[in-house]
């Protein structure tokens, strides 16, 4: 396997501190912690001192100016953690503290993702003359879910004298808030109360409980101390420390480590317990083997995910960092599911979003199936919330997905953009869907999955209406909320349209395989109901404009005043910090493009020249103000063969995140945009569909490119996909043979015998 | 003139204190006092303890779930002033609680609305067994405005003693709050903090400021104790009390009266100096001056404003008092308006609405001119106000009403039910018309009227635009808040349209006049701008449907899912109450109906069987959840020759407040429900129009009555219709002769030449 190339950064600006600690936070799924200075960031260096567990949440209230029936009163959102990233040094009598004094001599951040963890190198000259080197490994452990490891080595450049080293535990600790951005918390609370300080011979343990969802967390801290040094603990009201001293020669470096370990009781009984146990088992082992698990699961990882493409360097980088902050991110229970901005910050408040489903779910469907099924699992543990969501929205029947939530209920506190998203619901049954097509899991889907597709069905069902012979859904909002409540929205209807199929169609498959007693149980499903649903489907309204010969973003768009985005001031990018939602819905812009998502999900609703025309008409509408807007323009400009745009909107949205293209990559980066970036690979220039059919790729190579390579699942298969100038060749590495279509050809490969067929033109 | 009954409420019952504070409230369109308990309300009794000046306001952040663009961040709302109302009473050791302990031996409340006072007489049995009569008479002065007067009056009836009045000041107090109800206030918070207590020798003073907006009240108060009683002042933290001690001997009445002076500081430069000169002068002069004056103003009132109807006294009881209470509520200067709930309480938090120039504008246009002036004053004051609002909404041009506010800004926490209401607009410009119209004021015109129609116009054409010939405005909502942010309203189209074209009109006839140098210096408006306002009222898109034949609510309504609204049950209304809005806004249902409303303002936009096609099909679509529904379905079932059906409306609209039948008229009474009960008499049953070409009626009789009539006022003469089953006749009582249509027949009247023609057949 070739080397990955670590993500590195020089040089040190403290105005990117914030984005920094974003993009090296070190995370598992589990835990995620940011990448902050460990001696803290001096007044006016941005930083957000935060650490989180997935699903780990506080509830809160939501104000409202105008309460309506209906509202929700209270929202979730994840809790920042007891901090345990505080280190102090002190050189004889001097703070070492490299962003507010002395003078910085060399400053880089690493992230290693083969070993899978963050180093912070700074080598620092004192106002008193001492350098010294500092270096700090962070680690999430993929192994040991609860484990951080914090190794901080200090090398003495030109001195010898007494060191000594304060490592703190800090209980008393608040969400961070910026009121005036609505992608981020409004007000900064304080959700985590401090229940016990108990310090340990050589560490100690910090117990603490939610504020108002009362949920527990436990924090047990080990040290190792350099050798040499003495090591005290000291408790205090909200915090412990470990205090380590001794003497550092010049030349020498010494170094200690800390474990930490997390345990929250949405996972775990005993939290406390659970803490001190495993702090127990895990410093007994050496450091190098939670190194070498840490490694060896990566290896694994890369083997079977990652993307390959000749001839640009950055751009590997990208994917590479992509796909790593992704399987970092996602949860591994059904209690969690991929927050927004993964584990790596507060935005959008730790909640999980239709995101998963669409941008981040294929990802994993076809490189780690288990995950994608955990994501499902998720789904299917929140359906009694979703169901109650229902009916307070006045659905007699069926389950509406919160919009935003971490344990199931809305936490949305603005609906035409939020529980208004009728689509979710769509997106959710795509989901399913697409798992069983391509894992053929019957068993799931006889367990949860028909459940889940029913219950959604249902929904749509109630929530549309007949008129005339065409089924109609009105008051919804599509992906793009720059139009709000509208009626019929193409993507919305063609969801629906996919999801009350594909839920009649699942449990008479399960009738006939004899396996529909869960579903039949759990949701009393009936033969008429199932008919229903075909009905529905089959006559589905789908808005078309003949004059324009496309699909109509709703029932309105099309007449909507036209806005040249030309005449828009750069800098009133994007529209939604700038401009009333009301001017907005007023106007023919969109956020990102519902019509043109809906021709890549639901491709086959439309002929070839129709989604041209829909790709050109929206593409002129479309200020990507959504980071997932380019993905799905780079995946349908590929689509319809114009390699060079597809190239284009490719880049932009692989490198979102390290080029902090939104200029919000300081409060957590953008999983869903990462997901996005595979799928426009794979999906984009490979043309990767899976559908009932079974699986299909439409390779096409960029010209800059000499070529790109990806492995992937299929069934019990492993794939590999090599596209290059001369054709694409397809190798089964293990399992049984695959039968697939390449450019419309049906073909069928097998270990040993691999498919090369040339690249689609034109 | 005949003796106008006075409202008389007899018997106790605690449950209905809330709703009585309301209805027996005293006001004079600067000050309102509910009519609250003097010794206080125990813990059970409902109390909303409070006195309002119209127009003075506090602001409070708004607090939102989720903060978009261009939400306001503060909100003005009315302040519940210095109680003045608290008056404890000791008859030796026994405290005077007849809410509370004892025995109600008989329990009276009185609006006398020639008088223009309210009293309150409870005899009662003290647990001790003394028997005692206490009448209580309020006033707020219609000649003076910042006073208010208590005339507190004890009867010994069985027993002499000692007797001691404890009359009380109370600085500290605050607004009344309930968090679930969205048409009251949601926070309790407190707006007035106490500056300075200064007791003088038989009075005191107390100055206050609110807290965030900084105004100023002083209030200053004078006694007048019973005679042979001591007084002696005390002033405390926050208050100032007056006490009063002496002997009452049984079948002996003592008396002693209260003068309140409230002076504010958004009328008065110095509130303490207006406040205590305005105590003396009024001190000075025996009571009765006052009681004279306002039996005076009110005769003139009803001299030129009553409604009689003959053969229903229920019904002219609550016509008097509908009346008497729009004349005690309307602002009488440019600061202020008529707020939703009047002065009476705290509904809607004193905001100002559309309701205004729609539903009160026209009563006080024929009966008191100079009122309706005032009001159209108050909207020319807050032009500024408006057009910077449509500059955070996204308008280049022109000025865009706030959708609720007292001195401007928006006040709305929801805009969707806020500020899309563009319609406002077109209602503030239909009163300048109208007005204009009855006035013949070119005058006011050049100077207000003008500027205000073109800043409206110009934002109806910036908000709209064009598509092929016709021009569309999108994403509003109408009057119907059960449908928000749709697609060309026909209510607001057809407005639009009316104000682009009046606009253009009242410019060039300014020009004519030779009088536009005023509107050309304030908004700079150009022939061709007068052009493109013609060009869009010309081609104006009215939404219609051909196969129901009737206008469309909006482009999307009449496809919406269809509601029976009997299969919704009873205890389900108001639906906002119970429904999400979404569910709301994905059927054809309606709060009420904006084609209904429009088909009475704007007549001539549709034949007659449009007109009845349109009501009967959204009749059955409107639940009248709002108290501004049913006086127009009475309109305009009279307009279409279905009497019975306007006679059941009208009935319901009259009695709204005083049988509670939307059960919230304790937080105040509804200002516009009874302005639109003078329009169901005037513009329904007698079809009074006015228009550019001049008055018009067509009136009918209900068959249950034996005639009404009314004064109305037409340029400079004073007319009166009196209809009977005998016809119609219109006389002068002075001014000039006028000519007018009556059922389409043009006929003159000058003071001595009735007109008398029979009434309108089917």
């Amino acid at each position: 396997m070739t080397t990955i190339q670590p993500l590195v950064f020089t040089g040190f600006d403290p105005h990117r501190n914030a984005l920094e600690e974003s993009l090296f936070h070190t995370a598992n799924g589990y835990l995620g912690v940011r990448g902050c200075p460990e001696e803290g960031a001096p007044q006016g260096v941005p930083s957000i001192r935060g650490a989180y567990i997935n699903a780990f949440y506080d509830t809160k209230p939501i104000h409202y100016g105008e309460k309506l029936y209906g509202f929700p009163e209270t929202q979730q959102g994840i809790v920042n953690l007891t901090d345990v990233q505080t280190v102090r040094l002190y050189l004889e009598d001097e703070a070492y503290a490299p962003l507010a004094s002395g003078q910085v001599l060399d400053y880089k951040r690493e992230l290693d993702m083969q070993k899978g963890h963050a180093i912070r190198t700074v080598r620092w000259r004192s106002p008193a003359g001492r350098e010294v080197e500092v270096t700090v490994r962070r680690m999430a452990s993929l192994a040991q879910r609860e484990l951080f490891i914090l190794h901080y080595t200090v090398k003495a450049l030109n001195f010898s004298g007494r060191v000594r080293l304060v490592s703190r535990e800090e209980g008393d600790v608040r969400n961070f808030a910026d009121p005036n951005d609505p992608r981020v918390a409004g007000q900064s609370l304080q959700h985590l109360a401090v229940k016990e300080i108990r310090p340990l011979e050589s560490g100690g343990l910090i117990v603490s409980r939610t504020l108002a969802s009362n949920l527990q967390l436990a924090v047990a801290v080990g040290y190792t101390p350099p050798a040499g040094f003495s090591l005290w603990m000291e408790g205090q009201t909200s915090a412990i420390e470990g205090h380590m001293e001794g003497m550092l020669y010049q030349g020498q470096s010494i170094a200690f480590t800390k474990h930490v370990v997390f345990a929250d009781s949405r996972r775990h009984q005993d939290p406390v317990g659970t803490a001190l146990s495993l702090l127990k088992e895990t410093t007994a082992h050496p450091l190098m083997r939670y190194e070498v698990l840490q490694r060896e699961m990566l290896q694994q990882f890369w083997q079977h995910s990652r993307i390959t493409v000749s001839g640009d360097p950055a751009l590997q980088r990208s994917l590479d960092f992509s796909l790593y902050s992704l399987y970092c991110s996602v949860g591994r229970d059904a209690v969690s599911s991929m927050p927004a901005k993964g584990l790596s910050g507060e935005g959008y408040e730790g909640h999980y979003f239709w995101d998963v489903e669409i941008y981040v779910f294929p990802f994993f469907l076809m490189t780690s199936p288990d995950l994608a099924r955990g994501l499902l699992s998720y789904r299917h543990a929140i359906l009694p919330a979703a169901r109650e969501h229902a009916r307070a929205m006045g659905h007699q029947k069926g389950a509406l997905y919160a919009w935003r939530t971490i344990a199931g209920p809305e936490c949305s506190g603005y609906f035409p953009s939020g529980s208004a998203q009728y689509h979710l619901g769509g997106d959710i049954a795509h989901a399913f869907l697409q798992y069983y097509y391509a894992t053929d899991d019957l068993d799931f889907m006889a367990h949860k999955g028909a459940e889940v597709l029913v219950e959604v069905a249902r929904l749509f069902l109630d929530a549309g209406h007949w008129q005339g012979d065409s089924f109609r859904i009105d008051a919804v909002t599509g992906p793009d909320e720059y139009s709000c409540i509208v009626n019929n929205n193409f993507y919305t209807n063609a969801g629906a349209q996919d999801t009350l199929r594909g839920a009649a169609r699942m449990v008479k498959k399960l009738q006939e395989a004899g396996k529909a007693g869960p579903v039949l149980a759990a949701t009393g499903v009936t033969p008429s109901e199932l008919s229903a649903f075909e009905r529905a489907a089959d006559h589905m309204y789908l808005p078309y404009d003949e004059a324009l010969g496309i699909h109509a973003q709703d029932d309105g768009f099309l007449r909507l005043k036209k806005l040249d985005l030309h005449t828009i001031p750069k800098e009133n990018y994007p529209l939604l910090l700038h401009y009333h939602p009301l001017w907005l819905y007023r106007h023919q812009v969109c956020k990102q493009a519902d019509t043109v998502l809906a021709h890549y999900l639901y491709e086959d609703l439309a002929d070839e020249d129709t989604m041209r025309r829909s790709y050109e008409y929206y593409e002129a509408c479309t200020t990507h103000d959504s980071s997932l807007s380019r993905c799905v323009f780079s995946i349908m400009a590929a689509r319809l063969n114009n390699i060079d745009k597809a190239l284009a909107y490719f880049r932009d949205s692989a490198t979102l995140d390290l080029d902090d293209a939104h200029g919000n990559t300081k409060d957590g980066i953008h999983t869903a945009t990462m997901g996005g970036t595979w799928l426009a690979l794979t999906a984009g220039f490979a043309g990767l569909r899976i559908k009932q059919g079974g699986l299909s790729l439409s390779p096409r190579l960029p010209r800059s490119w000499t070529g790109y390579s990806f492995p992937m699942m299929w069934r019990n298969s492993a794939l590999h996909v090599t596209v290059t100038g001369d054709g694409c060749q397809v190798e089964t590495l293990s399992g049984d043979p695959v039968c697939l279509a390449i450019n419309g050809q049906p073909v069928q490969v097998s270990p040993g015998h691999p498919a090369h067929l040339p690249l689609k033109v034109g």
